[in-house]
C-alpha cells in the first residue's frame, strides 16, 4: 500500500467555509493525511482550530509552520501546503512554502496581482516544486468529457461560448453584518481588484477556456456594484473575444436573487453544441447538428477515460461538488507520488499556468469596466 | 354573437413560414375572419397562393388589395391589414394601408431603419389608425404574469436582466440553398442593417424591456458573422444599461447549433428574481430572496388577471407559440371592436411605441459593434 | 380550396368545459365548420349557448337536431355530431346520430357500459358510417413517434409499461359545491360505473396500447375513493398483464395534491426505453440499451412523418393540448372527405375499437376492486 | 479532539462494488477509522485485498476477525463490524460479532429470511449491542425534510404513495457473462427469496414507510423474471395498502432499460403532495393545496434541523450518494460514541427494527407474487 502524502493547511480554521470542503476531499480517497496546520493568522484561533481538529502538529503562524516542517526528516515533514485563507495570504504563504522546498496548492486566485502571479511562476521554474490551483470546476467528470469532445472535434471549430455564474449571496450588506465571508470578499485590502469577477468570475474564466481549448484574447467588460457602499463589483458582464475568431459572454452576479450557486456553460462549434449546469453536474448535453440531442450522463460506460476517472460510482448514483474538489486532489497527489518519476503522466489539474491567466482576467475586466467596458486585451 | 373583424394579408403565400401561424392564430377564437390577401410579391403565386387557401378575394398585389378594399362598402371591406412580407415591404405597405384608412398588424421588425419607423409614428398620430406588431411572446401568460410581478413590486428594485436567445437553423450557409426564409433575412436589402439583431435580438429586446418595465438606455455590442460570405450578423452579444441602474446582457445568435429556439429570460431585484424559458412557457420561477422557489403554472387559480386573460385551458393542459401568438391577435381584435368605444381598456398588445424602440435597438447595436463595441444610446 | 367539413355539437353549453375545447380543435386547421348544435340538455340554456355562439341553426334538444338536420340538403346539413355532453348521453346521442345517417365524434368513455358500446360496434357494421372517440392525447406528435418506434421494433420486445395520470381537482368534496364539472363525473348515473378509473384511467389505458401495441389482457386493481362520501372512485392503482408476457402498471388519481393533469408513460423493451410526459409534450426520450440518451423534439427533421403531421410549427416554437387535439379532428375531417374515396388512408384516430376497450377496461377494473383486487380479463 | 470510532469490514474486497462506498463514507467525516478486515469469503482474495488498501490488521476469515479482535485491548480493537458481503453472510457475520460483543452495521437485506432477522433481533436485546442497517437513501437531506414535512402534518392526513426504482443493469443474462455482483444477485442461494424485490424494492419499501411515517399493512405483486433462466423476479409492481386507509404503488425494475438507479417517491396528503428523484437528489417539491409548488433546495437556511445535519455544503453545491451514505455513519458514529452515555440523542439510522420490515416485505411480495397477486399482510 502506498504511504499518503503529507498536508499542511494555511487557513481554514473556525469560521471558515471552504476550508472543511478541502479537508473532506483530501480525506475522500484516502491518498492524502493532514498532518499539520496554521488555520487562522491569530495564532489562539489557529491553536484552537487545530485542536479541534486533533491535528499533530498545530502551529500558530504560516511562517512558523513552514520553518518547523522544514527542520523534520524526510519522512515526517508536509509534503505540501494547502491555502484556503483570505486572498491577500495566497501569495505570500505559497512564496514561503516554495521558497523552502514545498509543493503548493493554493485557492484561487492566486494572488492579488498578476505581477506577484508572475513571481510566483518564476519561482516554480526556478526551483521546480509542484503548484496547483483549485479551479475546482474542472473536477467535474462531465466537465472533462466536455473538454475532450471539443479537443478530439466533435463540436467542429468553435464559435460561441456562454458562461453563466449566478449568486444570491451577497444581494444584502452582508458585509455590515459580521459575516466572516462577506467581510473579507468585499475588502479590496483583502480580496484584491475585484470582487465578483476575483471570485466566481475567474472561475467562469477558467471554465471557459478549459472546455473550449481556446484562450480568451480580449474583453470588454461592465462591472457593477449595487449594493450601496459596497468597495468591490458584486455583479459584471464581459464580452469576449477568443482565439481564432469564436466570441462568447461571460456573466457574473453575487446580487441574482434565488439563485444559489447557478454555473451554466453552453459551448457552440460549427458541428455540434455542449451544455452542462452545476446543478445537476452529472448530466451533459450534446447537440449535434442534425441529430437528437444526446444526455451524457457520468459513470457511464460510453464516456471517455478522462470522465471516468473522474468518477467514484457508476451512472446515477450522483457525484457532487466534494468529489469533483476531491478529483483535484488526487491528481495533485498523484503528481506529488510521481513528482522524480520519468514517465508521469500529464497533470489534470489547474496550474501555475492558469493561475497566471486567471489573474490576467481579473485584471483585464476592471481596466475595461474603468475605462467605460473598452475592449482590453489578456496578456499574461 | 359579435361580427367578426375581418383582415386582409399581405404575404404569407407559399414557402412563407410565418404567414399560416398568423391565419391559425388569427382564427383560433373566432373573433376575425380572412377575407382578402395579397399573399406574395409575385402576382402569380399571389394568386395561386390565395386560391389554395379559398379566399374570397384574391388580389396581386398589396397596391390593388388597399386600392379596392377601400371602394367596397364598410360592413364587406376588410377592417386590418397585417403584414407577414420580408420587412423590406413592412413599411411601404403599413404606410399605404393606414394613409388609406386601414388598421395594421406588422410583423417585426416595423421597418427597414428608425427614420422609417418614425414616419409611420407620425402617420398613425396623425390619423388615429390603430397599429400593433406582433412581439408575440409578450402573448404567453407568464409572460404577462412576469411583467405584472415586477410592476407590483414583487422583485423590488430590478438591478439585473439576462436575456438569451439562440437558434441553429443558419450555422450553415442555408441562403446558398435557394432556402427562401435564408435567403431573404441574409440580405441587407430585403432585411435591414441586422440579421440575428434584427429577428431574435429585437424579440429579446422587447421582451426585456416589457417585463422589466424599464428602459434600456444604451447598448455595447458585438455583432458577428460567423458563417463565411454572410452579409448580415448572424450572432451578437450586448451589454446593456437600463433605466435606474439596472444591468444586463443580451446574447442572441443563429449559429447555436443544437438550440431550437431558446429563449430564456431572467430578471433579477432586490426581493427576488424571475425565470422563464420558451421551451418550457407555462411555468414561470419565481424566487424570492429568503424563501423557496416557487413554480408558477400557466393557468392556475394564484395567477393575476392578465395571465389569466392569455389562458384558453386549465393548468396543465399546455398551451404554445400559437396559443400566445393567438393571444395579441385577440387583444388586437378587440383594439378594432373598442375603436370608437368611449370606455375600451388599456391595448395589451404592442404598438407604434415597441415598433420605434425595436428599430432604435437594431441601429444602436449595429452602431456599437461598427465602432468596436463602444456604449450607444438607443434613442428614439 | 376544399369546402369544409360540417358539424353539429351536442353539449358544450356554458359552464361545459371540454365543448370549448373542441370547438377551438374543430377551427384550428380550418376544416371543420360548426353549423348548428344543441348544446345543453336544458332547451333554454341550448338556445343560449347557441346564441352566444353565434350559432347558425340552434336546436333545443339533440332529438330536434338530429330530425332537422337530417331533413336539409346534402350541401347544407351537418356532416357529423360532435359529442361532449356528460358521459350518460353519449351512448343514445351517437345512436341516434348514426341511426339517421351522421357520424359520430364522441368524448371518451364510448357509453356508460360495455354493452351499450357493443350496441354502437353492431350499429356502426350495419350503417358504415365513421366513428371517432377522442382519446385525445395519441393526437400529439411524440406519441405518434412513440408509437411508431415501438413498431419498428426499436425497443426490441416489449416487456414492461408504467403510466400514470395524476391530478388533484378533486382532492376536495367539490361536488357538494355546485361545480357542475365535478357534481357529474361524481354521480354514478351520469359518470357510469367509475370515477376516477373512467376520466383518466381510461386515457392512461388507451395511451399503454396505443402507444405499446399490446393489449392488456388482464388487470388487478384497487380502487378508493377518498374524500368522505363520494360515490365512485377517485383514486386507483392497476397491476397489468399484457400480451406477449410484459407487464405494467397503471396509477390513477383525482387526489393527487399539487399535480395539475401529470399524465407520464414509459415503455421499456429489451432493446430500449422511451419516456413521455405531457407536461413536456413535445420532448421524447429515447434510451437505448447502451448509449446515450436522446432527446427527440416535436418538429424536428429526424421524426417520423406520422410525427410530422401532427405538428404544424418547427421544434420549439411549443404546440400543446388543443393543437394535439386538433390533430384528431384533422384526421376524422380527412376520413369524411375520403369516405367514400377508394384509396382512402388508414384512419389515424381513435375508433369504435378504442371505444369497445375503453369500456372493456372500465368494467375490469371495476369487478377486480370487488374481489379484492384479483385479476379480471379484459374482454371485448 | 475526539477518538475515532475503529471500524471492521466483512467483504469489500476486489471486484466488489458497495465495499469502497462504505469505505469512503465511513472515511469522510473523519469519525471512524478501518482498522481491519476479512475482505473476503476466499482467503487468499481477503489478504491481497487487505494488503492493497493497506489495512493494518487483515483476516482470512470473518471468524478469525472476531476471534481475534476480541482478545485484543479495548482501546485497540475494532468497535463496530461492517457487512458488505453477498446477502447469505449477513445474517453469520452479524450473529457471530453481537455475540462476540461487537456492534453491526450490515448492507441491506438483514438476512435471508425473516426468521434470521427475528434471531438478530432477539440476540440485540440480550445483548444491547447497536445495529444499523443501510437503507442508504434516508441519508439524504431532503429525505429527512420529507419526512419532517409529513410528520409536522404539512401534508395532512396521507393518502397516496408512489415509488419507483428503475435499473437497467439486468436487462441483459449479465450473470452468464462472469459478472460478479450479477452472479450473486440473481443466485437464490446467496440472495434469497428475491432479487429485484431484495434489492431495490426494499428500499422502496423502506423509504415510503421512513418518509409518509405509515407503515405498510398489506401488499398484492407481481413479480416477473424476464431474462430467459434467470432464477429470482428482475422486476415487479406491488400494490400497497398502509395504514390509516392509504395506499400506494411500488414498482421496481432491474430490466428497465435507459434508466440508471431511477428511485422517485410521490407522497399525498389531504393538504399537500411531496416529490424527490434520487437523480436530483438536492430538490425536493412540495406542492400545496392551493398555491405554487415550492423548490425546497438541500443546505438552505430555510430546511429543518434534521436536513441540515445532513448537509455539509450550503445549497447548490451538489451533494450526492456517498455524502448521503456518509450521514448514516455519521450517525452511527455517533450511536456509538454515545452507547453508554445518559442522554444519548435518538438514533437516525435504520436500525433492527427496519431490517424486520424489510425482511417482512420480501416475504411477502414473494408469497402473494406465488398466490397470483392476492393480498398478504406484512407480518414482522
Amino acid at each position: 500500500m502506498k504511504k499518503r502524502i503529507k498536508m499542511g493547511m494555511v487557513g481554514g480554521g473556525e469560521g471558515a467555509f471552504i476550508g472543511e470542503i478541502h479537508r473532506i476531499s483530501a480525506r475522500l480517497d484516502n491518498e492524502i493525511e493532514l498532518v499539520c496546520g496554521a488555520l487562522s493568522s491569530c495564532p489562539q484561533l489557529a491553536i484552537s482550530s487545530g485542536e479541534n481538529l486533533g491535528l499533530s502538529r498545530i502551529y500558530s503562524s504560516y511562517q512558523e509552520m513552514i520553518k518547523e516542517e522544514k527542520k523534520l526528516p524526510q519522512e515526517e515533514k508536509m509534503d505540501f501546503v494547502v491555502i484556503v485563507t483570505p486572498n491577500h495570504f495566497h501569495f505570500p504563504v505559497a512564496k514561503m512554502a516554495i521558497e523552502n522546498g514545498f509543493s503548493v496548492l493554493s485557492d484561487k486566485p492566486a494572488t492579488l496581482s498578476l505581477e506577484e502571479a508572475r513571481n510566483l511562476h518564476s519561482l516554480l521554474e526556478k526551483t521546480g516544486k509542484i503548484y496547483g490551483i483549485t479551479y475546482n470546476y474542472s473536477g467535474y467528470p462531465l466537465i472533462q468529457e466536455a473538454r475532450k469532445m471539443v479537443a478530439e472535434g466533435k463540436l467542429g471549430k468553435i464559435r460561441k461560448v456562454l458562461v453563466e455564474y449566478s449568486q444570491a449571496w451577497l444581494a444584502t450588506p452582508l458585509e455590515r453584518e459580521e459575516h466572516k465571508q462577506a467581510s473579507w470578499r468585499t475588502d479590496p485590502s483583502r480580496a484584491g481588484l475585484a470582487g465578483c469577477m476575483g471570485d466566481i468570475g475567474s472561475h467562469s474564466f477558467h471554465l471557459s477556456e478549459f472546455v473550449s481549448g481556446l484562450k480568451i484574447k480580449e474583453v470588454a467588460a461592465d462591472l457593477s456594484s449595487f449594493v450601496p457602499e459596497r468597495k468591490l463589483d458584486d455583479d459584471g458582464a464581459v464580452l469576449l473575444r477568443l482565439e481564432d475568431g469564436a466570441r462568447g459572454v461571460l456573466s457574473a452576479s453575487q446580487i441574482a436573487v434565488g439563485e444559489e450557486n447557478r454555473l451554466r456553460l453552453c459551448v457552440y462549434g460549427e458541428k455540434g453544441g455542449l451544455e452542462w449546469e452545476q446543478k445537476d453536474p452529472n448530466t451533459l448535453l450534446f447537440k449535434p447538428l442534425d441529430s437528437p440531442i444526446q444526455v451524457l450522463r457520468a459513470g457511464m460506460p460510453y464516456l471517455s477515460k478522462e470522465a471516468e476517472a473522474f468518477s467514484r460510482l457508476p451512472a446515477s448514483h450522483p457525484e457532487g461538488y466534494i468529489e469533483a474538489f476531491a478529483n483535484l486532489y488526487k491528481e495533485f497527489a498523484l503528481a506529488l507520488r510521481e513528482e522524480n518519476s520519468r514517465d508521469k503522466k500529464e497533470n489534470n489539474f489547474p496550474s501555475i499556468l492558469e493561475a497566471l491567466r486567471g489573474m490576467a482576467f481579473i485584471e483585464a475586466v476592471v481596466e475595461s469596466s474603468k475605462q467605460n467596458s473598452i475592449w482590453i486585451p489578456i496578456k499574461e
